[in-house]
């Protein structure tokens, strides 16, 4: 393997020929070896988008000049482009400033933008990491301006469309169930009757207001770091940085950035992931109550609740035909408690700062990535593999309906509480149906008990 | 001790004859012999208004007979009072619908009624705990309406306010501070400059920023879930209850609320408080930065960084004078630990729904008002005693700011990057001041060195 | 309300005369009004056999005359008699090392030893707070034997009691139901059999497990700190105090305790205590897991599994006989909820030590004392009015195990997997039984059927 | 690229022709495209190890005959070998029992065998993944077990080295610093002194005591669930099975495993993982302690504590010579606060097994093995270029010592308390030393005052 020798200001380091990083990402690589867990592409993409954005600013104030304006851009496109992977090498537990992706980055990018002005980066530096890739920048402020902008381009582009169509299938669902009327459980014990439809409006709902948490939660994760520099002073930075940097960003991603109103907040305090997150496990929360009713209702198939019949994706076991394993809605009840575990490691991890920084911010961005990410593949898994496939088992639904001794409620005008609790009591006891028990009581007819017992009329509420 | 005899569907029990409770709650305390937590006093008063705007509203319908109504008016008011301390016995640890704590506050309701109405409810009950006070209500629906009504009231009217205090201290505190510049730190080491304005400016837009977040939490848990009673659908309530309801409770208690648009998620999903509590653990790690932050900069008073001065409320150690232990930091940084625990608990409890209720209610209540209710105190206790009364050391602020070697970052146009770096690792090594060394390296004149480096010109941008 | 003055390095203070309290006792209580959580009495006792043991150690090391030490042990005696509730005000929310406390102690003590020999506390300290009730001691040790103390004490006498109590009764069960054979669940969907008393053979070993756990994890608790005083070395202590005060505490509980070999670490971490409530963690999942299983198998009664009878404690609603909700199986899950809350605060409060003291104390020993308790009350609430109860609905039990499915693995080597397959795959969409699947594709006679398909048979391993 | 077509009881699907996996793994790699996480390779070995043992006993027991068993072993020593890499892509997020993995492992060996046998696997099984590799098995017992294995080698073989290793290191610096007095700090304030070798004693004696809670957590993996087959009943397997595969076990790893004593706990609780992973909290609570220390004692290199020098492994700013960030410590900080949130997932997932098994064991063992290869890479990596690395800065820790006002201490026999007191407050008021402060108030001259005031002998418990 081919070597080159690269400096920084402790001295000189060999690095593979191949690879565009320079000497600091070669140090973070050599001294921390710890885990598996990489820094996020999507991290990076962000922080290409902030470093593209920086040039275009940056010359505009007059700062960087036409042509390394245009080279760093090119390169900022081409990692957006994916054709960097492998370069960005560095792990999450590194420095907890992010300083060594942060030089990742300017070390590629002035590496591949001395490439593109005809250079040789092995031999020179056309265009320097420090000076011109990372002007006017501190990783204290890039850092957590990149965690912003890839929590929300995340959230908007991954996580909330994919809310939305799983959304739109509890919506249809409910539309098509909407008749289906079933007996309602609470304590996990028979009660009052309702319909499917409603209980997946509820599912819906669910969805619906979690998209709003997430959503509302946003804003100030909009706010953004840049131009707040090494402790928030904005020392070495134009006083339009800021704003320039934002409207810069929200132009190129067409999302919507502001420059923090206060920078020595956006370098220590990540209260607003700690609140974007916390809307995430709001909805952890519910899709483990969703996979958990729907599991439960597709339960059996003989000695389960069996009200709803879910898609069978693979194998049951080798000896049972019939088993279906839910195993989609296992799938995202994990998730869900994965998501809980990196809610309690974002909530330590932001209680940390001291002073000018808080320096566990990839122990933060990991969580928070890893999260939506989850989220997302296993909402959209859920959805096509299980719940669009869902379908009721009308037989057993009817059946539970009918056998429920809760809807001895309905007699309760016509026959009196008392007799009613006789006709149910007696019906628990000897293992028959409410209307068996109503005849063999002689307390109505089975016409009359027709008549009174009507679920269909026991779900809603009347004047 | 007398004893009265009150029944219920199971049979008779025995209730000691001084309270006003009857035969449920007696049974609950005897089957719930579980820790020392009762439901807290702000959730009986929620469901006191609760069950008085219901009665209003009952009446208003036409159900409930204008006497009755008055009644329990007229019995809520006197809980709202405080007169009926001591009757709400009840544990936390109980059915998780908080059923038993409906029915106490109904029994009792019921029961003064009774008096009021000229009864003695010992031998009759003119007004009745379930038909009456209880009327088109269910545990399902009031227990998590009550929950929602003392989250937005005890934030509005407590925890906020609180907020609002200490942010006017520290707001305050940076005005004060704006013209004393001193040494910056990231990763605990020593950074370019600021004001300690600034420092506080950091502090006050934390607190900013959680207010903001916790307001915005607030939306969802505006939503009632009363109206849906036993499964969400409604059964045995009014079309228009649950929206007369929403403005009866805004209308009595100055807060907006409004029913929630889908009663199976009300009753099923605690996502709200979810979220809501994100915000507080948000809140949660801004204060534990920020009282680290200060008992760090008060540490010392001599072998510590000293900045800050902090008042002292108790004696220190009985042998070593001059010792002030940052006791309300400590405080407020448990409070913050407590606060992060108690979302653990909250967001597992509200994953656990099953069908048409979650009954994990009462332990997400126990928390969450914990919650507001440490944070609030806590954050009182800290301003009155520790915030308003920060000084600074300007002394070692002074010293601090001057002995610093990152001010020779100001030298870099004038000697140049690497002369200076031989004055900083010149100053380092011999333990000498950065305008010693550069005397010492005849690099600078004493005038010159003073004039070019002046750290109030390193803490803002600059073009 | 007739006040004294009390006196302390800061000067003087008012305090209610009835109390034994002195000045940095009501400093506390007006500087920290925080919550309503009081430092638990079964702390305050385990401090107070701090005390007394300290007292007879000092005293046989001739530090401390015979009165003086009679008079504390005295003290100290009616402490633990219960005779000075109410004496011990103070909030968990105070200064981090739980000096307060401590002082809350020594003044009690003081004053009522003063009294015990014949002086008026309110006048003169015949014996003093720090010097002699406090001798040779210092919070920073003071505070963590007692966590220490309370902790063993708590689980030896309460905890592991409950946990026994209710293991027997699995066992119980267990052989009661050895020979009911029942359909297993796994994914919650139909497997191969097992008898209902291998099930609670299940429940009985998490118990057993959990128990061996917790007892384990005591070794590092048995740990005392006592000795270290201010900062570990020990400073002011006879070298002799630690191991004697850790032999008399022995001797006086009758458990077994020994000095730390370290006393830096015994100040600073808190991993016993982490460590041991990871074993609570451990028993709170078993128990939800062990409350959920008997509330599903109790669902119903027409529309769950069915498979248990439990206890019915309290009317279930009013309008719907026979419906039991599992209320027992409610509190448990919410108490392991908490559990689980409580660990979280636990273990982020014991990383936040620094240097010489960790000043999380109070809120670790707070949610370590709420687990304990709340485990073993709800363990014990659960054990005499859940568990003991428990029959099996050997009608539901029967015919779910002779319903299901996959029994037809028995027939694997009579006919084959193929054709069994398709012998369960008509069953399934027929709505029909094995047995009339069989016989209707003619395969087998009924009699060859009942001969080949026996689920007793397949309850073990077999050659 | 070549696909060749592979069946199931589903039917038939493609699977691409250079991949050993059958169809079952290629239907769970299209279902569950979730996240990049991936089952851990160590997994997969513990797995191998797993199928290699039982190949063994089945052939023992007669069950398998010797040519398949020996085809099977060299399959799975070949993958132990590491010779099947990328052929276990399978994802944590799937079926919450891991029978997907279980089955990769029975497709690639089984292909592999059959391979080894002559045959084609693309054409015939010679050995077949359930019959012969999968026999008398079941994912519900193996993948449990695979999961103790790999807990149990990974801990012995790799994290209490690690430990051991850093322990040894901090046991060094303590008898290196052993004569170092310095001061010691409580509350963040100066107490009384200790020496370094001491402080660093701590951190050793929390390494041991950590070592030894992890030790002791690991009997309750050492129980392995193999024989318990589908639910607990040990159905299909060999009475002998489990006995001989847990001594089969421990002779191939060298490490001690037990059969479990009650498989229907061990399919369906992971309380031994809980436990074991409190101990890991534990030592995550005390590096977190730990490396905190010393990033702060390191602090500065002028305006912090200043008494460490910690190595320069990279660049700090370019413009600020002399800044050293604690880049070590802030990763072993990031890890601490992953492996607490880690632990609140693993908690979480472990408490919802139902009735005859766990389905949440994937992500249970993720969080497990993260927790482990984290904190071992941590930890070696904070030995190497930090812990061995440590230097005292002499002459700021005796700067600071003699500074320090609790020296007055000292002269409390000699001057008495109150002119002590006078005397530091005088020293606090004027910024004087203790010395100049008794000379100026006429107490002591500065022979007496250097006679009696020896901080090193303060350091220890006297008689």
């Amino acid at each position: 393997m081919a070597f080159r020798v690269e400096h920084d200001t402790m001295g000189e380091i060999k690095v593979e020929d191949s690879k565009y990083w320079g000497a600091q990402t070669q140090r973070s690589l050599e001294n921390f070896k710890i885990g598996i867990e990489k820094m996020p592409k999507e991290l990076i993409n962000a922080f290409a988008i902030l470093k593209r954005s920086l040039a275009v600013v940056n010359h505009s104030l007059g700062k960087l000049d036409e042509q390394k304006n245009k080279a760093i851009i090119k390169a900022c496109d081409e990692i957006l482009e994916g054709k960097f992977e492998g370069m960005f090498p560095l792990a999450i537990w590194q420095t907890g400033s992010g300083t060594q992706t942060n030089m990742n980055l300017n070390e590629v990018i002035a590496n591949r933008a001395t490439e593109i002005l005809g250079g040789d980066f092995r031999k020179e530096k056309l265009v320097h990491p420090n000076d011109h890739v990372n002007m006017s920048q501190s990783s204290n402020d890039t850092f957590p301006t990149a965690m912003h902008i890839v929590s929300v381009l995340e959230i908007t582009h991954k996580l909330l469309p994919s809310i939305e169509k799983l959304h739109k299938t509890f919506k249809q669902k409910s539309d098509e169930f909407k008749s289906i009327v079933k007996i309602g459980r609470t304590h996990l014990q028979d009660a009052t009757p309702l319909t499917l439809g409603q209980e997946f409006s509820g599912y819906a709902s669910m969805l619906e207001h979690s998209k709003i948490q997430i959503q509302d939660s946003l804003e100030c994760v909009r706010e953004l770091a840049i131009g707040g520099t090494a402790v928030g002073t904005g020392i070495n930075a134009h006083p339009k940085l800021s704003e320039k940097a934002s409207e810069e960003l929200t132009k190129f991603t067409g999302v919507k950035f502001v420059s923090s109103p206060n920078k020595f907040h956006a370098l220590t305090s990540h209260d607003a992931l700690v609140f974007a997150h916390g809307a995430l496990k709001g909805l952890a929360a519910n899709l483990m109550k969703i996979a958990n009713d729907i599991r439960w209702l597709a339960s059996g198939p003989r000695c389960g609740l069996g009200e709803l019949n879910i898609p069978e994706n693979e194998p049951g076991s080798s000896i049972m035909p019939g088993k279906v394993n839910p195993t989609q809605c296992e799938a995202v009840t994990m998730v869900a408690v994965q998501v809980m575990g990196n809610d309690a490691a974002i909530g330590i991890a932001a209680s940390q700062g001291n002073f000018e920084l808080n320096v566990f911010k990839p122990v933060i961005i990991y969580n928070f990535l890893q999260s939506i990410t989850l989220l997302t593949d296993s909402i959209d898994s859920f959805n096509i593999h299980c719940a669009k496939g869902i379908t009721p088992n009308l037989e057993k639904i009817d059946y539970n309906l009918h056998h429920s001794l809760m809807l001895v409620t309905a007699l309760n005008p016509h026959i009196g509480y008392e007799n009613a609790a006789k006709v149910a009591k007696n019906a628990h006891k000897k293992g028959i149906s409410l209307k068996e028990s109503c005849i063999e009581l002689k307390l109505l007819s089975a016409e009359d008990f027709d008549k009174f017992v009507v679920p269909e009329n026991m779900i809603k509420p009347k004047e």
